[in-house]
């Protein structure tokens, strides 16, 4: 690592939303102070440090403007090119997740090539060059079938749910937009969807979060509940696979693994994503160590913290946009009048229907204790 | 309030350290933009936004460039003139702690008048105007004696035991340096000191932390111990002195109350700060809702949050200077290997022997556990 600007670390973050915000939180009881690269000005994180570059993370001038206040490199989203963190890395900068590491996830061919040649269980998948190599994978397969983008996917943007060959065509036209390249994937019919957050060291230590339950709306993440409601033996693989799945990316700092559980307990890997993840935010009073705390001293190759949940339950729900307008902050006022319900927002000046604004989280000593209560206040926000 | 600034609340603190750093890190995730105001540039807080104003708070340039960034206003510490509150609230901002609460609070000699008018027992005192009033009160009181500046005392500055008629000559002169006026209050020989934080909304509704011991150092708060090991008899007493010692100066927002106890389970008033304090840093991890947070809510005239403790034992170690010179922040690797205990560093460029430069705080089962834990993690710091 460089020297220290003036005694303090300055730790560049390539994204500017509410994941650089909660690393940017986390940051500030370690001695660390943020620099946050964002396409746009007025980001979330940017407005926590005086150390903003606006710009595109492909700009040269940018890029290097960025990088000359930089001790070292993280991300909070993986859809900044490899190509950008091997400039970063060839000008001497250590990157967490390294270059190497992106490369495979960004691509969700590679990444799952790359969790399959680990030995590792996932649905069948394969690319496809043509709407012909899709209705092949269905006969297969079978209906219905997975369509994604192999590039910059979330949320549920860039996947399709084929239930027909009737489906192929405008899924089809509708994610190659742009010349993207797709694979398909088989549906599972899981019973749960799991996620476990795993941290890893610069020297290979690793330490794993509870596995968790997350319930999605729309394909986005709305409810995590912890620990997951499901058998010790299923638990336990899913911690497997999820630690073996990040060893096999050679990891390091924070990962969010997305797991699938079938009705007979078979656990198949889903995807990962190599930075804090929305299924993580519970850790931030649910356990001893945050996910951002902990993705800060993985980069840095400090001593990682303790991740047993403080509580025998944790559940997170998801504030989701509802309107599209202003947001205004007042609007968590009623929602703070429950109390030991804790709310985030994350700082974004506009509301979009299905927007992630912000979260509560709350503690129980039953999982359905601490949903009530999440859900209470989260019921009261009006953003 | 003032309109928000397109969707954001602006807060402005007067003060730029640690007690700021801590408010704006509790800011983030309830959509509060801090504005620093401090004296010099680079201070902890504004390091944290990008809102600095540097300058003189009796500035009248730089007062009202921080006044336009503001919807309301707050601050850190009570050495600020409370005219400069009142310029702010003739100027229309809302103004927590008030003008007036600052005042009485500001001048010890008027703070005890107030507390004394209010009933609440507190060791006897006056104003001194010359040394033959030191005298005499000595005369009266006994020794040892303390001699006191009216304002800006803070950790043992400001301050002086005297034990003989020989040591009144040269307090008198280093404690009238500036034409400081004095008061004297007679020493007691307490068994315990207590603090208590007191949040108080802007319509009087009022929560109450736990009563915890501190254990002070040359003067400086070194250990907080939650819950004070002490009666439920005395606890009792202790709350509800600091209750009517907030309400007795119409305090809006959180209130630091210290406390005595003598031997025969007598508590008696010491003095409070109109804000943020070192004994309440427990909080941050140890109760539902930080005072920090809860500061945020009162002053925002929200609601506040609950106070309980989140485990049955809390202790807060402080890590002082031991040296004098720059700070590392990687000083607290080793630090960090102790599991379950929470570092706070508060981003001082420059050490120096005694000067607060972070805590370290651990929950546990009992009182000496979770001191152990916090102890051993805070033995670790090398800054």
């Amino acid at each position: 690592m460089c020297g220290y600007h003036k005694g303090m670390i300055q730790l560049g973050i390539l994204g500017g939303g509410q994941l650089a915000q909660m690393l940017t939180q986390a940051a500030i009881g370690l001695g660390i102070e943020t620099v946050i690269f964002e396409r746009s000005a007025d980001s979330p994180a940017a407005r926590r440090t005086q150390r903003e570059v606006v710009g595109s993370w492909t700009d040269a001038t940018a890029l290097e403007s960025f990088a000359v206040q930089c001790d070292l490199v993280t991300l909070e989203n993986e859809f900044v090119d490899a190509a950008v963190l091997r400039w970063l890395e060839a000008r001497g900068l250590a990157v967490y997740p390294s270059s190497a590491t992106l490369a495979v996830i960004q691509d969700k061919l590679l990444q799952k090539q790359r969790i399959a040649a680990a030995g590792l269980a996932l649905p069948p998948f394969r690319a496809v060059a043509t709407p012909d190599d899709v209705l092949q994978a269905a006969n297969e397969y079978g209906w219905p079938l997975l369509l994604k983008a192999r590039r910059e996917g979330y949320d549920g943007y860039g996947n399709a749910t084929l239930r027909t060959a009737v489906d192929i065509a405008p899924a089809w036209n509708r994610l190659t937009h742009g010349g993207r390249q797709l694979l398909v994937e088989a549906f599972v019919p899981f019973t749960h969807e799991l996620a476990v957050m795993i941290v890893r060291g610069r020297d290979g230590e690793l330490r794993v979060y509870p596995v968790v339950e997350t319930v999605q709306q729309n394909h986005i993440c709305h409810i995590v509940r912890a620990p997951a409601p499901i058998a010790p033996t299923v638990a336990a693989q899913a911690v497997t696979l999820a630690q073996q799945a990040v060893q096999a990316v050679d990891g390091v700092g924070i990962f969010g693994v997305e797991l699938f559980v079938l009705a007979d307990g078979t656990v198949l890997y889903n995807e990962m994503a190599p930075r804090p993840h929305n299924s993580g935010h519970y850790t931030i009073e649910g356990c001893l160590t945050s996910q951002f705390e902990n993705h800060l001293r993985a980069v840095l190759g400090w001593p990682l913290g303790a991740t047993a949940l403080r509580a025998p339950a944790v559940v997170m729900v998801n504030l989701l946009g509802q309107r599209n307008g202003a947001a205004y902050p007042e609007g968590i006022r009623a929602a703070l009048a429950v109390d030991g319900a804790h709310i985030h927002l994350y700082g974004k000046r506009e509301v979009r229907v299905g927007r992630k604004m912000g979260h509560v989280t709350a503690l129980g000593t039953t999982l359905p204790e601490a949903e009530a209560l999440a859900r209470r206040a989260a019921d009261q926000v009006e953003l």
